[in-house]
């Protein structure tokens, strides 16, 4: 077999015979001529075969093509606008390196349960593929967001001797005797870091025992948690609208295919600039209330409350200072009005509601102290993030964003369970 | 407090009066004039205190200034080639941002148990520091590297329902009633979505509830699978050693500083570049025999035995095909001696040993059934697996670099655990 050339290549073979390698995706004929799309994994290209111009054999294999069979396909790359791609193969052999019969996933609907029992095959339609690599282009772009800003990544462990904010929610796991819990954020973590660094990020799973089917809700996603020394929250929230808006623009960019397959509305993310409006969590219920929800004063806001807010804005949102006892143990306190922290939400329009939490964090030992012990947490599993405040303690700041909800909201789609390769909900573990 | 300069811009600054916030290194005196060494987490920088030319408050202060305290220091920029950083700071003023009381980590030598139970204070020593900025660096070359060769970043569950490739040294969890495994190796599902992007790779924490206290074991680290569909076992090769080739001119190029803080001989990295030598398994007993080993054919090499084996060589090495029965039941026969699958280890020279395995993938359905049959595992656990050879089977090839050890190499140190910021061993998972 020849070295194959692969489909995205093909604009530099105009004229040429070629082979390419892959997977079949549709079939059909009409008598005379008949039509294959093979997928490569870096492109579709239909292939035509003429019954004049080919050996009986060639021809005949056309009828044997299934959908998802492995194939060579040798043929005369031609220009054709109307083509997938804009090329077409002329074709002149194919050969079938691995039969597929009765692939399970038709051209037709499919139940979602059945989707997900098929994940590993689901993977390869043309949807699942696009919202993918958004996915991959997001991560990438945090990557070199963060790096070209000398922030230092910081991998934090996965498991780990304390537990993180939300007890209840935790998966645990014998670790040679002990109870190891696994992580639901990195940020304890990286604040370590921060007088090492200076600037530093966390990019990786974490966990969530939640008893939560909603489409907004996974037992694993990733997240992306940067954190800075000597940032206040106002720095804080600059960093991250810097920050959505590159990730929006470098999706503009490089997946303007992908977006298309998605069916996406790419003029209400070329809004997305800095900077994002900001209202005070004070505001929003002012906002609230005015819109007729019965929601009071000191209570967190739920996912219908953000779409309700996200109405007035075509820009992502801030909503910051959020009352104490709505929020996390290791918040600051605000010195302006003590009965809230110095916090931020970032809700995404559309209805998409938050994509980060963020916060400045409590550097005062005493005040840290106190508040781990009105929320009844145990100080002792805190020893090493008090160490933080007790030797150098310093003003910082930082934030984590969700990425399966950030390329929901990007994509335009509302089930996140389509943006991780393999979703793990409540009721599913596999494949 | 005016907008802090960063250490590392302070080349911009010359002549000019500004303030650096940070952490206090180190301090020492001479009468009439004292020194103070500063850490921002960009850099270090001494400021020199001159009591001529300093208020009493000013000169005092230098007095009161502990190891890690957290200060904003003033002063005139000067070029001083003999300081670190080649510039210093003629001192104006100093204040206090926060204490610091009996730093637990003293300039003096102390135990490895007493460092790793503070290890969110030992992050700050100029050696953690290197090694971690190596590792932050080679996580982002690793990304660039696969991401301009148009692979698709995927990431991989961790809590998965089916075991991987070493059944008993798997953590386990309750999840809502059933059970599930923290991943080994996200392989087998890097594998389904070749047929989606044909180049993927993911990266992501694995875990290993292995027994071992060796400095080559971590119970959590990061690994990097790379999987390529229509690529054979000499393929792997070569993405091999221009992968790690890259990975070492990445650190050379930008991590000049850091190599140099960890004493790092880089004329054996400058010899770093493809192509790797590569000896069979076969050839690699006959070395290890005629060196004195009392090794036998078809027995796996321990880490010893690789340690001989790079004694012959100032470059990486591949040691290929070993025997069937020491390998993962994943690897393809090799057509042209059943007893070998078509596999690789890299081992790294200068005594490191193995940071790669990887092989050319079973892609004939009923070998790979015989497979899981003759290793005793249970098929049901790989039905999605089976899969990917019933529809549209392919060949293909990838490989597991872990990173803690290959940063450990490429600084030259022997420890994993030092490479990671917070290390999991058998015993320990604190802080």
């Amino acid at each position: 077999m020849p070295t194959p050339t692969e489909i995205r290549d093909l604009n530099q073979h105009v004229g040429e015979d070629v082979t390419v390698t892959g997977w079949v995706e549709t079939t059909r004929g009409h008598g005379k001529v008949a039509f294959v799309v093979v997928r490569d994994g870096t492109g579709v290209v239909q292939g035509v075969f003429l019954k004049k111009e080919l050996d009986a054999a060639v021809w005949d294999a056309h009828g044997t093509l299934t959908q998802e069979a492995t194939v060579a396909l040798s043929g005369v790359v031609r220009e054709e606008p109307r083509a997938p791609g804009g090329y077409e193969l002329g074709v002149t052999g194919v050969e079938v390196i691995a039969p597929s019969e009765e692939y399970p996933i038709q051209p037709k609907e499919h139940g979602v349960e059945f989707l997900l029992d098929h994940r590993h095959l689901w993977l390869r339609s043309s949807q699942q593929r696009a919202g993918l690599k958004v996915r991959a282009e997001i991560s990438q772009a945090t990557h070199d967001f963060f790096y070209e800003r000398d922030f230092t990544r910081i991998d934090t462990p996965i498991l780990t001797g304390s537990i993180g904010e939300h007890a209840g929610t935790l998966f645990e796991t014998d670790y040679f005797g002990e109870t190891a819990y696994l992580a639901q954020t990195g940020q304890l973590y990286v604040e370590s870091a921060c007088p090492a660094f200076r600037r530093v990020y966390c990019f990786g799973p974490t966990f969530r025992a939640e008893k939560s089917k909603t489409r907004r809700h996974l037992t694993e996603f990733w997240m992306v948690e940067p954190e800075v020394a000597f940032a206040d929250s106002d720095d804080n929230m600059r960093l991250q609208e810097e920050y959505v808006s590159y990730l929006v623009e470098r999706a503009l960019e490089r997946c303007s295919d992908e977006l298309e397959v998605l069916g996406r509305d790419t003029a209400a993310l070329e809004r997305v600039k800095p900077p994002f409006p900001r209202i005070s969590y004070t505001e929003a219920i002012e906002r609230l209330q005015a819109k007729g929800s019965e929601i009071e004063w000191g209570q967190d806001l739920g996912a219908p409350d953000e779409v309700l807010i996200t109405e007035d804005f075509d820009l992502p949102v801030f909503v910051y200072n959020y009352p104490k006892e709505a929020k996390a143990f290791y918040m600051k306190e605000n010195p302006e009005d003590p009965r809230t922290v110095l916090c931020n939400d970032l809700l995404a329009p559309e209805g998409y509601g938050e994509i980060i939490g963020g916060s400045q964090r409590e550097d005062d030992l005493v005040r840290l102290r106190e508040r781990i012990a009105e929320e009844g947490l145990p100080e002792e599993a805190y020893g090493w993030y008090l160490d933080l405040r007790r030797y150098g303690s310093f003003p910082h700041s930082g934030f984590g964003l969700g990425i399966e909800r950030t390329v929901a909201w990007i994509t335009g789609r509302h089930h996140i369970r389509e943006f991780i390769p393999y979703p793990r909900l409540m009721n599913r573990l596999t494949p």
